[in-house]
């Protein structure tokens, strides 16, 4: 069977929500309550032979009843009668179902038996199915959330295919909340039709997509999926989370999707041969999903570090080498040039400590981001800017009423002017030298305004420096993946 | 030297700041207005030669001229004056300075010398020192945080003595954001006289401390550190986060603190001897921190896991085998009993998916969760109590004004409501059966209300599988470190 084109699944003109409801709790109210929430542009027709109107939408018996041409069906009715569902949308013609019911592949023998009769009779006509057992869809041009769950994130440039409704829900949710949008997503459940390599061949050709993120548990085409990944890395990154590592989790992948996961150690191969970046878990696909929003591609390993907090350069450099960066040594012109306005007992060598003697002139960070990324053999440089106002906020439910005020003025007042006015001049100096700038604050999650002001201007925020060491390892091993296929 | 007692450095009757000012952005400023807020039990004393009142308080010109006996100086002073701060307290009798000024031992030759003379001017009176070059101290007794950051964080049973200023705010302050409090903590800088090992025999016999978090760059005196952390480990956890692992590190952190960081290798075997547990960033450390203090200590490695959501079961258990625990069968009795209750389509073994059918039947998760508790051989579990109103609360932003009631009543609001079952469900059943029970959820560091419930009746929550593997494994460790010791 060739790659079908699923233009139309993402893109479609009508939904149809079969076993739609407007009982709290039933999964055929949350999906329609999250398409219409959603802001799906086209039309929607709630599906269920015992209302007339659903949620303020006039409602239908069958999808044979409306008259109009359906282009997507989303299927929550109870497993033994999707068949039936299935039937009457071929009946109609309609080109794409999703099917969120689950008791199927994944529960052995008689689930098998039956996701393979619905199988059959979807063959009978045109319609191509996500699912079943699947959490739903997302696409944002046609604001198209169509999920069971009320998965409605950020829309934006990365597009993701996940075996699982959970991570799905959470790596998008949350990269929303750290203000990373997505374009499309699918929960593909037991894949008994279409399958993650259709989706990774679809997105490798997508111009919408910039960036694709998977979570699989078992891979079902082998050769294809090695090739379809190919395709994406040619172009775009592609970060993926493996679940079924162990043989315990394997297991276990085998009653949530049905899926065999294989030998861990050749999917570690693959992913080396195809240009795969492997996390472990959805924080970290996150964390890397954003490094390639925001970040031009690092040229080399070498990686240079100024902070006024000496413990964090010393574990930034541990992690650096953890994860084989290096830490090259200042030049002899850089040491100089720092001298010259560090004070005296600064760290003199890459991490760069300019002490907490800088709280008296702010430019001492500035200026020594600005040695670093002059020199020639630094690639990236981390920096911490000192976003501590979130942080220090928290202090104030502990001190007295009346010293509120004083510290509020004092202290966190004048950490955010800092703040603000180190946070300008770093996002001048990112965009003067064109190299990948990182930031280690804290309390990036919550989104803090110096956070959001940084990763706005292309300099994005991680709490640690192992978080900080991982994505730029990741990002050189994929530039260097790139220029391997170069020679 | 004997090892010191430091009664007096922890609960002063009164506090000098040497140094003191009101000029924003000068640490004698920042010290004296944190010694205020923080609510100091005793009296405070600002000294500075060019001041009669600082921020309201009568000034003096050096500590000679207090009409008091001063129990503990803080001495921010520039480092070419300490010495002579030092002088006048050994006049006046002072017994223990807080050296928060830098230029010391960090700065090579020079500095040394510098930092030689200061100690032995203090050795001709009776003053011990915290420093130089440090952040200052804090004690929840007396209320007494003398730092020249800000640093007062929630007070409670943890106490924390750190070789850099950064690990000790950071640590402090983002726990108690998550409601874990600290007893004492010193920041040691560059441990001229008083060092980790005094802090640490302190703490071992302290009453008021129950957990023990260090940040260590480099050991002084090896024997002695060794038999300070059997100490602390015979009754306490230890936990520690080491800097200067690698060879850019160690050299980071010799121009930090000055110290020398040694073999890594030598470091973990030191580790295994004496029970420490050895963290790799300061959030971990919160993560094993909470674990302790809320967690009973699990009788052994195996692990059941119950969620409604298969993903991240299967995650989970890749994560438990990664750290060496156990995922134990289900017995005949557990499945049987399973059977009765959870959908057919339910995944039959350890992780327990209860799947999203358990949505029409709240109980379902927690009936699993006392079959599991109930289950012999499983010493601990890890729930997933489905708490994601915090995240979904995020997608408000994403929708229709004329859709936002709707989606907060029949999702936002009807989720809290679930939540609230669970969770109080939960609750009784850990206490019913005393063993640990550990949730995963989202969001846990903004602290939702459903989290906070969870933490606040001893059921600790963690945002990843990893998390939660590796908090578990090492409280095993600590348990298996501690029956070792008994036979």
């Amino acid at each position: 069977m060739n790659a079908p084109n699923l233009d139309l699944l993402f893109n479609p003109k009508s939904v149809a929500v079969i076993g739609a409801s407007a009982s709290p709790g039933k999964i055929g109210t949350i999906t329609l309550l999250c398409t219409m929430a959603g802001g799906f542009k086209g039309k929607i027709y709630p599906i269920n032979p015992n209302e007339s109107e659903i949620l303020g939408l006039k409602a239908y018996s069958s999808v044979k009843d409306v008259p109009d041409r359906i282009g997507l069906a989303i299927i929550c009715v109870p497993a033994d009668t999707v068949l039936l569902a299935i039937r009457e949308c071929n009946e109609v013609g309609v080109k794409f179902g999703v099917v969120i019911s689950a008791g199927f592949g994944e529960l052995g023998e008689e689930g098998r038996k039956k996701q393979k009769e619905v199988i059959e009779e979807a063959r009978k006509g045109e319609i191509r199915l996500v699912g079943p057992n699947c959490m739903g869809i997302g696409s944002a041009a046609p604001k198209l959330y169509a999920t069971m769950n009320f998965t409605i994130p950020k829309a934006g440039d990365v597009s993701m295919i996940a075996q699982s409704a959970t991570i799905v829900t959470l790596t998008t949710l949350m990269a929303s909340s750290q203000g990373i949008g997505f374009n499309k997503y699918v929960s593909s459940g037991n894949e008994a039709d279409l399958h993650m390599e259709d989706f990774l061949e679809y997105y490798a050709d997508d111009p919408e997509t910039k960036v694709v993120a998977a979570y699989i548990e078992g891979v079902r085409e082998g050769r294809r999926f090695i090739d379809a990944s190919r395709e994406v890395t040619k172009n775009k990154p592609f970060v993926v989370l493996k679940g079924g590592k162990t043989a315990a989790g394997a297991a276990a992948a085998s009653s949530h999707t049905g899926a065999l996961s294989g030998a861990d150690m050749i999917f570690d191969a693959v992913c080396v041969q195809t240009g795969i970046m492997r996390v472990s878990d959805h924080l970290e696909m996150i964390d890397l999903v954003k490094a390639f929003l925001l970040l031009p591609r690092p040229v080399g390993r070498k990686v240079g570090i100024v902070s006024g907090q000496g413990g964090m350069g010393v574990l930034m450099a541990d992690a650096c080498v953890k994860y084989g960066l290096e830490i090259p040594k200042l030049t002899e012109g850089s040491i100089n040039e720092l001298n010259t306005f560090l004070p005296y007992f600064w760290s003199h060598r890459n991490p760069i400590d300019v002490t907490a003697g800088f709280m008296g002139d702010l430019s001492a960070l500035t200026k020594s981001l600005e040695v670093l990324l002059r020199q020639e053999d630094i690639h990236s440089v981390v920096c911490l800017p000192q976003v501590w106002s979130p942080l220090f906020s928290t202090i104030s439910a502990q001190i007295s009423d009346e010293m509120q005020d004083l510290f509020k003025s004092i202290s966190v007042e004048m950490m955010e002017w800092m703040e603000e006015t180190i946070i300008n001049d770093f996002i001048k100096l990112k965009n003067k030298y064109g190299k990948p700038v990182i930031a280690i604050g804290t309390f990036t999650q919550s989104g803090s305004k110096s956070n959001r002001l940084l990763e706005e201007n292309g300099i994005p925020v991680y709490e640690t420096p192992d978080q900080v060491a991982r994505v730029m390892s990741k990002m050189v091993e994929y530039a260097e993946y790139l220029r391997g296929k170069d020679i």
